[in-house]
This record gives C-alpha cells, sequence and structure tokens, in this order.
C-alpha cells in the first residue's frame, strides 16, 4: 500500500544550481494549479492553509487573507514555511494491496515567507495572478482601489530549497503476482473545468470571453 | 482578490459536541478526496506532505511512507500536526479583482498523529482504505504478507479540533460595481476519473471489476 512510493522522482535541493529540466518541472507543476498547502508553525503548532499562488521567475506568491494567524506572527525576517502543490494524475492499482500506489507531480517548496509592502509590487503580483487565470481580464476589471490595494496581504517565498516528486506510469506488481486473477492498470484523475456559468447581474454586451471560450 | 474569504463558512471546533450537520460536512469533505496534506514541524521547520487518507468514523488514517522525516520524531506521545483536505470547486469572477474568490470545501483537522503499532489494527486499516476506494478489491487482491505488513506506516489523528469551510455560489460583488461592461460569474471546476487502463500482464478472465465500471 506504498501509496506515496515514487517510481520515477527528481529531488532537486537548491534549485538554481540544478538542470534547467528540473527548474521546468518544478514550473510546470506549480504554474498547473490552481491552490498550494503552505504550512508554518505558531509554538511548535502546524497550521496548513490552502490558499491560490502564482509564479513568477523563480518567486512563489500567495494570497495571504486565510492565513491571520501567520501573518500575525511575520517578523522583520520572514517566517518559516513549507509550501507544497499536489497534482493527483490516477489511482496505480495493483495486484497486491503493498504495491497500490498513485501517479502525481507534487512540489514541496521551503523557505521564508515574506510579506509585499510595496503598493506597485503589490498591484504587479495581483495582475500577475488574474492574468494567469485568464490572459486579457487584468484591463476589463473595474481597477483596484487604494484602499482594497491595502485591504489585501501577498506574500511570497523565493524558490530557494524545492523537491519535486512525480510518479507516472503503470503498477510495479512483484514478479509472483503477475498472474494473480485481478484487473490491474491505472485509473486517470485529473481536474477538468466546466461550462462557465454567468451570474444574475451580466451585462448585454458583457459575452464570454476569449480566455474562457474553451 | 480574496480568494479565500468564504461566504458560507463552517467553523467546527471541539467537533463531537457540534451539530451532525457540521460532522456530516467534515466526514463528506474528507471522504470526497483522494490525499490530504500533513502538516508537522521539527525544529520550528514545517512540512507539508501529500498522503493518502481515509476516514473510520471520528478517526483520519493516513499512509506515512512519505512522512520519514515525521517518523523519526514520532515520540511516544505523538507528534503534534494539521491535516487539512481541500476541494476546489469553482474559479468565482466578479467584476473587480478583490472580489474574485474560488468555491472550495476544506476542512483542518489538529491534533496529535499516532503510529498504529498492533498488526491487526494495521491490516484492518488497510482494508479499509483499499474498500473506501474499490468496495470488494481487498477480496481480489494477493494477500498482504507479514513482511509487507511490518514496512507499511499508518498513522492516526482523531477528529478533535476540526475547522470546516466551505464557499459556494455565484460572485459578491460592490452594488456599483454590477453594471460594469465585464463577463462575471463562476467557472466550475472539479476531479473526474478517465477511462481506466489496464497494464500489460492483466490476465484473461480479470475483466473490469465491477467498482472500476462507470
Amino acid at each position: 500500500m506504498n501509496a506515496y512510493a515514487p517510481t520515477a522522482r527528481t529531488k532537486v535541493k537548491r534549485l538554481p544550481k540544478r538542470g534547467q529540466y528540473d527548474r521546468e518541472t518544478v514550473h510546470a507543476v506549480l504554474d498547473a494549479a490552481f491552490v498550494c498547502h503552505v504550512g508554518y508553525a505558531i509554538d511548535g503548532q502546524p497550521y496548513v492553509t490552502p490558499t491560490a499562488h502564482w509564479r513568477h521567475g523563480e518567486r512563489v506568491y500567495w494570497h495571504g487573507s486565510s492565513a491571520s494567524r501567520m501573518l500575525r506572527s511575520l517578523k522583520p525576517g520572514g517566517v518559516p514555511v513549507c509550501l507544497t502543490v499536489t497534482h493527483i494524475d490516477g489511482l496505480v492499482m495493483a495486484r497486491s494491496a503493498f504495491n497500490h500506489s498513485m501517479n502525481y507531480r507534487s512540489v514541496m517548496a521551503f523557505g521564508t515567507a515574506q510579506q509585499v509592502v510595496e503598493p506597485e509590487h503589490k498591484l504587479q503580483a495581483l495582475e500577475a495572478f488574474v492574468e494567469r487565470l485568464f490572459p486579457g481580464r487584468w484591463a476589463e476589471l473595474r481597477p483596484v482601489t487604494a484602499q482594497e490595494l491595502k485591504a489585501t496581504t501577498v506574500l511570497w517565498l523565493d524558490l530557494g530549497e524545492v523537491s519535486a516528486k512525480v510518479r507516472s506510469g503503470p503498477p510495479h506488481d512483484d514478479e509472483a503476482d503477475l498472474d494473480w486473477l485481478c484487473w490491474a492498470g491505472v485509473v486517470p484523475i485529473g481536474l477538468t473545468r466546466g461550462l462557465p456559468i454567468p451570474d444574475a447581474h451580466v451585462t448585454p454586451g458583457a459575452g464570454l470571453p476569449a480566455y474562457l471560450a474553451q
């Protein structure tokens, strides 16, 4: 039942010193996810908070509104965090319970979380967040007010120490189990988007934007 | 860009003292997920590990193979953890960046992780894990050996202090923004299963089991 023993494992420590392929893997895993899980500890008590994130170069940003405990504990030097992103790609079904697994892609990033202070930097980060999901939408939106910007917290972490793990492919059964009378293989799993649902107030003329049309 | 400010929020503290509805919400969120993210801290450094989990009554179990750091730090009294499960249900697109959000369901459970020690308890827990995903599969598998059981680590956490959060429904724009010329609504998101892919060794006669047919 070794559900998280990857067969193809990429460990990337001190990312900037590693090759392009590893960095691309880390970026791709981060970029394909809507949310990450940010872990931090206060007085030895761990907290794991789901939060929307986005990447710019070798830096990951996330939205801090739900992490108020963490924000209160933020010191000038930052706070140690572990930011994890996980995609489940399939259920891997072997002929023994022990060899069952999952196909997945995950990234763990360790470092010190910092708060974005300068309003201009914060605005740029938020624009990148919206544009990552919906290219072109930022310009369509009612502009951000100074008050809203002040009420929004953005945190960041440099991609220094990063670990990527990927498992893909069929189950790996023991040789002796291969003729066991039991179905074995992979059930693919993935996130899919459904058809956009307009709200009750959509203005005539505000049709479905290109970034939402398939 | 209040991506994690839920409009409908259920806080369940000290779960067993709360109503049936809240407990059902917590259970449903836990049961609908393939993996959780377990957070723990060692010497102030947080770690967030994705792991397959399953629930039995008011207890959550998870597979400990990937948490070796944590296992090494396990003391007889257990180790404080935060176990978080998150489902992303939709991208909530408002007319201002500030009012963008996500529809989601999440549970955070706090407590002390314990390791399953008794082989019989471990075997029962693993059976529950397999049966939760694939009812009827356990009996079809090549039986677990004593060696495999020994090599498998199962951890558990009682659902004592639990917090559930749910956001659903359309965006909540400022009244003054409602006639802004911009599409607004929800893009649904969800996990879907694809068609099962048999491996190269499937024995003639080991057809697709009922628990995988649709």
